[in-house]
C-alpha cells in the first residue's frame, strides 16, 4: 500500500483556527498498546495520510470549535519499559491491529517521541521519598514543555489498571498526605496517584484513561484545583460500556424494565494479563457497572466476566444479554457481541482529550470537566451516564468554550443543532 | 395466579389531571394480534391489575403531562375477522403471548369491545363505490363516537400489511380522486387508504402503524389538513429497528464510520405469513431501512430479509451484523440479536398514540405531528430519526401541549430535564 | 387445547416386545422440577398424549430393542420439600415450561404418584446414624417395589447439586465406611452418597443425573459391584456440553486447533440459586469442562462462569465462544447461543435413563456402564466424549443386550447402521 | 517473523511411506484466493515453517496412510486472470488472510508456480468448438505431467461459481454430447465441465470444489468411467454446512425435532461478487440446503441467503438459528455465528484432495469416491450427510487403499478405532 497525503483531507485542518500555540501530549504508560496507537495516530493525521475516523473532535458534533490542529501536538510520556516505539508499533501492526502502511510511514516520528519518553515512577526500585519522584516526573513534564515552547501540555493515564488501595486517612487531607509524601520510609501512593500529581505539580491538564486511583483521591482533587489545573476522567468507554448507554436509555425511555444485563468480556494481550489479576478487575467491574446500574436502577441483576484469554491477542469481544420486562410482563431479550481492538477504540478519544483539554486550559478552566463525561466509564463531576445527553452537555461546552478562546472563529457553530 | 388491583400503581392514575372527557380508540384490523394486545392492556391498565410497562407516557419523560387515563380510552374498530376478541385472547394466552391471567380478568371488557367492532372495508365483496364505503365507515365512527360521548376518537391502523399501490394522478389532486372514489366501477385506493379517508370524514385523529399507504397520499393529506384533523405516521418503531436508530448515531457521533449494516428478521404468526409476499414485504423493507440510510449515509450496503418461519409464531428474532470502521481503518463489528414478541412491542405504542392524539386534538392541533416520529420508522413530518433527538422532541412538543391544554396541571413538568 | 389419545402414536408401542414386567422409577428430588417435567412425561407418554420427542430410546438409533412401555413405569421417589406435584407441575406451567394442557390432563396420575414419595434424608434433622437413614431409605424402595410388583427399580439422583466433599479415607475402604456410618455421632457421607447407597442396598439399578457424590466414591462402587446392581453416571449431558461434545471433535477431525473455548451460563430457578453458591458450582465447572478438554487437549483455555439470574426463571442461556486456529494460522471464530428450559432436555433423557437401566438389569448386567456414558458429561467407566462415537457405542450395546434379554423380538435390529 | 524450518514439525513427514512419486496439482482457477492459498501453503508446509492445521490428511484419523509428502506436490492450472501468484498472494497478506512472512517466505516457489499456469478457457474469446478447447486444455495438463515427471496429476476445479445450465438431451447421451463439442457454432457445456472434460481427457483424478456443474452431468460421468479415472465431489464443505453437519445428527439423534433453521450469510471479496449474481448464488443455495434436508426431513423450513458485503472482503460471517422442539413441545433455540476467511478452510482440504485421490489412483480405483463425501457439500456417490458418519467411511476407505497401496507401510494403522 503506497500511502499519499491526501489533500482533501478536512480532518487535519479543523474549520476554526487554533491560535493558542503547540500543545503537548503527555502519556503515562507510553510504550502501551493504547499510547503506540495514539502516536501513530497523531502522525498519521498530522501528515494527512489517514483521516480522523473514530475522532469525535472530528465529527460533526464539534465542527467549527477552535482546537489544535494534529500538527500542532507533540508527544512524550513516562513509561517503565525500554521497547522503542517504533518496534512496539510494528509488533502491533504484525498482530493486525495497526495497518503496517502507516506505521511504516511515521517510521521517524515514532522515534523523535521515543527522544521524550522519560522513566516511569517504579515503587519497586526507587530510592527517595514519594515526594521526590513526583518532583523528578513533574520537573520530566516541565522540560518537555519548555523544550517545545508548549503553550498547553496535557497528561493522559493511559497505563495499565491497577489495584485500589485501601482507603487512608491521608487521603482526605492534602497536610497530612504532604506529610506522608516526604517520609521516605512510606509509600503511600499508587503509582497512578504519584504520576497524577506530578501533573498537577507541573501545572498541566490532566485525565484518567484508567480505572485506577490517579487523581481520584479527594486530597488529590484538592491539589488539583488549587493549583487551577482542568482535569476528566475517568476510565475511557470505548466498547461494552459504550453500547450499554445508548441501550439502557432506550429502554426506559420507552417505559421497559430491564431486568438483568450479564456480561462476558474476553480479551488477551497486555490488558487481558493484567485484568486476570483478581484485584485489578475489581475496581475494573465496578467502574463497569457503574454506569448501568445509574441507568437503570440497582435492582437490576448484572453478573460481570472478564476472562484473559491470551490466544485472542488485543481484540475484545464482549457478549451482552439483557432481559427486559415489556408491556403486560413480556420477555424481550437482546444479546450484543462487540468485538474489536480495544486500543484502537481508545486511541481517538485519547487524541480527543488532548484536544478537548487544552481548549479548557486555554480557556482558564480548572477542577473537573463535567462535559468530558462523554468519553468516561465513570465521569468525574457528573452523574449523566446516558450518552445522548453526555454528547449533547459536550457539544454545549465545547462550543461556549471555543466562543470564549476564539469569539471570531466560532462565531459560526451551531449550538444545540440536532444531530 | 390470582390477580389484585394494586393501590400503589402510579401508572393507573397520571399525575396531571385530564379533563377532556372520554376518548375512542378506533383500530382498524380490530381483530388482529396487536389490536387484543391493546385492547386486554388497556382494560388491564384501566382495571389496575398491571402496570404500565413498556408506554412511553407512563415512563419519566412525560410525567405531568395531562392524558387520558387508561379508564376514560374506549375501543372499537373495523375488521373482516369475526373471530370474538376474547377468543383471539386466548389463543394468544395459550402461544405464551398474552399472560392468561390478565386474559381471563378482562373477559368481560373484551366482550364489550367485541359489541364495538364493524365489518371493515373489503374490495373482493363491496358493492358500491369506494365513496360509500368511506362513508359506511366514517357513519361507524361517528355512532361510535356518539354511542359513547366521546370527547376525541383516534383511529389506529394496526392492520396487516399491504402492497404499496402504484401511483397515480388522482392520488395528486382531491378532486380528481374525488370523481374516481365516486365511480362505482374503479377501486383506485388501497383498503388501508380507504380506512383513512373514513377517519378524516368522521373527523378523528389518525396515526398509520403500518408501512401501507394509508394516509400517506398527497390528496389524502390535503383532505386530512383541510378537515383539521391531527395524525401520525408510520409504521410502528418496535425492535430491530428501534435498536439501529440508537445504535447508528452513537457510532456517528463518535467519528466512526459505518461501513454495512446487514439484517435477517424471522417470525411467523400472521405477520410472518402477510410478508412472505414478496410485494407487501417490499413496503416494509424500504421503511425498515429508510430511518438507518438517513442515519449512517445512503453509502452503506444494508441487505434485509424478513422470512417467514411459520414454528417461530409470533416471536421475532432479528439478528444484525454491523461493520464499522474506526481509527487507523480498525474493524469493529457488532452484531445483535433481538427476541420478542413483535405485537407485543407494538400495543403499548398504540396505546400511547391514542393519549397523545387525543393531547393534540384537545389542544386543536392538525396536520402531521413530527414530534410523534419518536414512534415511528418512517416520521411523517420529520426527518429526525435518532432515537434521543426523537425523544426530546417527543418531550418538548408534550410538555408544551400539555400546558396549552391544562396550563395549571402542567405547571409542575419539567421542560428540557436531563434524563 | 383438547388432547386426544393419538392412535397412531408409535412411540407408545414400542416395536420389540418388553416381557420382564414394569419397572419402577424411584427419583431422588422427585419434587424438583427435573422429576416433575419426567413424571408428567410419562404419564403422558404412558396415555399417548404427547410424542416421545427428546427421547433417544424412542429415536431410529435404538428401534427395535426390547424396552418397557412408559405404561410400564411406575414413579415414585424421595424428597424433602412437601408441595404436591400436581401443584409443582402447575407452576411449572404458568412458568410456560410445562403446557398446560398436558398437565391438566395427568392431573390423576400425579396424584398417584405423590403418595409414592417419602420424605428425603435430611442431615439437619436426621436423629441416629446414617446407617439408619440408609435403611430407611432402603426400606421405602424396596416396599415400593413390592407394593407395585415391580420387576426391576431404577434409581435416579435428579436432586440439588452439592458442594463436593473433602477426600476421607473412608471413602476409599468399605469396611471402615461401615463403622463410619454405624456411628450416630458422624455424618460422614453426603446426601447423595446416602441416597446412592441406598438405592443399592435394595437391590436396584442406579444413575447419578447431578455432579454430585452420590456413587462415586470407591467405597461404595465397590458396594455396588458387590450387591451386584447395574450403574451410570455422571451429570446429564443436556444443552451446552452436548453441543461441545460435538463441535470439538468436527475440529480435531479436520486438523484445526482449538485455542480457547469460553463459555457463559445465565440461569435462574432452583438450579440458578443452587449454583450461586460457589461450592455448589465448583463441583459443576469442573464436570461441564472435563470433558471439552479431553477432547480438544488439556491445555486450550476454557473460562466458564454460571450465573444466577432469577429473573430467567428456568431458562438457560448459554453463550460460547470458540477460537480456533487453521490453516496457516488463520483466525476462525464460532459462537454459539444455546437457549431453552434445562430440565426439558433432562427429563427425557431421566425416563430413557430407566428404560435403558431396566434393560441391563434384566440381562443381568451389573458395575458400570460405559456405553450409557452417552447420556452424561462425566462418563463413568468411559473415557469417550465425542458424541457420535457414544452414539455407536450406545446402540452397539442396546442391541446386544437386547438380545440377550428377548432374542426373538430384537431379531430385526440394525446394528451399526449408518444414520 | 521470522521463519525457522522446524525439525520437529511430524507434518511435514507423514509416517507412511509413499513410494508411487511425485504428484501433479493441477488447479482450475489456479490464480483465485483459495488456489493462492493452497499454493502457499503447500510450499509453506513442504518446506516445514508451518504446521498442517486444517489438513485432515495431517490428523489423528488417517495416520499411517501412505499419501505424497507436501514436498513432492507440483502445482499448476489454468486461469484467465494474469496477475502473478506472488503479487495475489502479497494482495492476500494486505488484506489480513495470508500472513505475510509465510508469502514472503515461499516467493520464488510462486514464482515457479506462475511459470506452470496456463491460459483458461474463455467462451467469450475461444475460436474454435469447444471439442479444440478441451484438446488444448488437455494437452496443458498432459504436458505438465511428461514436464514434471508426474506419477499422477489431480485436477481440481476451484474455481467462481457459476450458474448451472438448463439441462439438454446431449448431457445425457454421449454421443451426442462428442457431436456438439464439435460443432464451432455451438458452445453447449459451461466452462466448468469443458475444464472437467479435459481433465478426464488427460486421464486425471478429479475433483469439484465448487457447485458448478464440471463434471456432475451424466454423460460426463459416463466418460469419465470409461477413461477410468477416479473423481470425487461435489462444493467444499468448509464453514456453516459443516457445522449443520455435526449439529444436525446430534438433534436427531437425541430425538428431537428440527423445525426450521435459518442462515444468512456475508462476505464480500470475490465470492461475494460472484453470488450477488442470482443466477450463480441459486446452485450455492440448492447445495448448501441438500444435505441439511437430508438429514433433518424435507419438511424444515429452511430460508437460507448469501449477501454480498464487500467492505467485509474474504472474511465470510455466517448466522443460522435453529428451532427445535424437544420434549412435551418445549422450544429449544440455537443460533451460531461463525466467522472465517471462507478460502483458508478451502485451501486444506483442497491439498487433502490431492492427496487422497493420488493415492485412489495408485490404487487403481475409478469412478466416484463416496468416502471422500466428507469434504463436500453434496457428495458424489453418497447420501451420507452427517460428519461422524462421513469421517468413519473415510478412515476406513483410506486405510484399506492404503494397504492396498502399500501392504508393509500400512501394517499399523489403526482400522476403525474410536476417536
Amino acid at each position: 500500500m503506497t500511502i499519499t497525503p491526501d489533500p482533501s483531507n478536512e480532518h487535519a485542518m479543523p474549520d476554526a483556527a487554533w491560535t493558542r500555540g503547540r500543545v503537548g501530549l503527555w502519556l503515562i504508560g507510553a510504550r502501551g498498546s493504547v499510547a503506540t496507537a495514539a502516536a501513530v495516530g497523531v502522525h498519521a493525521l498530522a501528515a494527512g495520510i489517514a483521516p480522523a475516523t473514530g475522532c469525535t473532535t472530528a465529527g460533526p458534533g464539534l465542527a467549527g470549535v477552535p482546537l489544535p490542529g494534529f500538527d500542532e501536538i507533540v508527544v512524550g510520556g513516562h513509561d517503565l519499559s525500554t521497547v522503542p516505539l517504533a518496534r512496539r508499533a510494528e509488533m502491533l501492526a504484525d498482530a493486525g491491529m495497526l495497518p503496517a502502511s502507516v506505521v511504516a510511514a511515521v517510521h521517524r516520528a515514532l522515534s523523535a517521541v521515543d527522544a521524550e519518553i522519560r522513566p516511569g515512577y517504579d515503587p519497586a526500585t526507587h530510592a527517595g521519598s514519594q515526594a521526590d519522584a513526583i518532583q523528578r516526573l513533574a520537573g520530566d513534564i516541565s522540560a518537555f514543555r519548555t523544550r517545545h515552547s508548549l503553550a498547553h501540555v496535557v497528561v493522559i493515564d493511559v497505563s495499565s489498571t491497577e489495584a485500589l488501595p485501601e482507603d487512608r486517612p491521608e487521603f482526605h487531607d492534602s497536610e497530612s498526605l504532604a506529610a506522608a509524601l516526604a517520609d521516605a520510609s512510606q509509600a503511600i501512593l499508587p503509582s497512578s496517584s504519584v504520576a497524577a500529581l506530578a501533573a498537577v505539580e507541573s501545572g498541566s491538564a490532566y485525565a484518567c484513561f484508567t480505572p485506577s486511583a490517579g487523581l481520584n483521591l479527594p486530597a488529590l482533587r484538592t491539589l488539583a484545583e488549587r493549583r487551577g489545573v482542568p482535569y476528566a476522567g475517568q476510565d475511557g468507554k470505548t466498547g461494552e460500556t459504550l453500547l450499554r448507554t445508548v441501550l439502557a436509555p432506550m429502554f426506559t425511555e420507552r417505559g421497559m424494565h430491564v431486568r438483568s444485563w450479564a456480561g462476558t468480556n474476553l480479551l488477551g494481550g497486555g490488558d487481558g494479563a493484567t485484568l486476570a489479576d483478581p484485584e485489578a478487575v475489581r475496581s475494573k467491574l465496578v467502574s463497569k457497572n457503574r454506569g448501568l446500574l445509574s441507568l437503570v436502577g440497582e435492582h437490576v441483576v448484572a453478573p460481570l466476566h472478564i476472562d484473559n484469554v491470551p490466544d485472542l491477542g488485543d481484540v475484545k469481544t464482549a457478549w451482552d444479554h439483557v432481559h427486559v420486562e415489556g408491556f403486560l410482563s413480556t420477555r424481550i431479550t437482546l444479546q450484543t457481541t462487540w468485538s474489536a481492538y480495544d486500543s484502537m477504540l481508545a486511541a481517538p478519544l485519547v487524541i480527543d482529550l488532548a484536544r478537548l483539554l487544552s481548549l479548557a486550559d486555554a480557556a482558564g478552566q480548572s477542577g473537573a470537566l463535567p462535559a468530558l463525561g462523554f468519553f468516561f466509564k465513570d465521569p468525574w463531576g457528573s452523574d449523566v451516564h446516558a450518552f445522548a445527553d453526555q454528547a449533547t452537555a459536550l457539544r454545549s461546552w465545547a462550543s461556549e468554550t471555543g466562543l470564549a478562546v476564539a469569539p471570531a472563529a466560532a462565531a459560526s457553530v451551531a449550538i444545540g443543532g440536532v444531530r
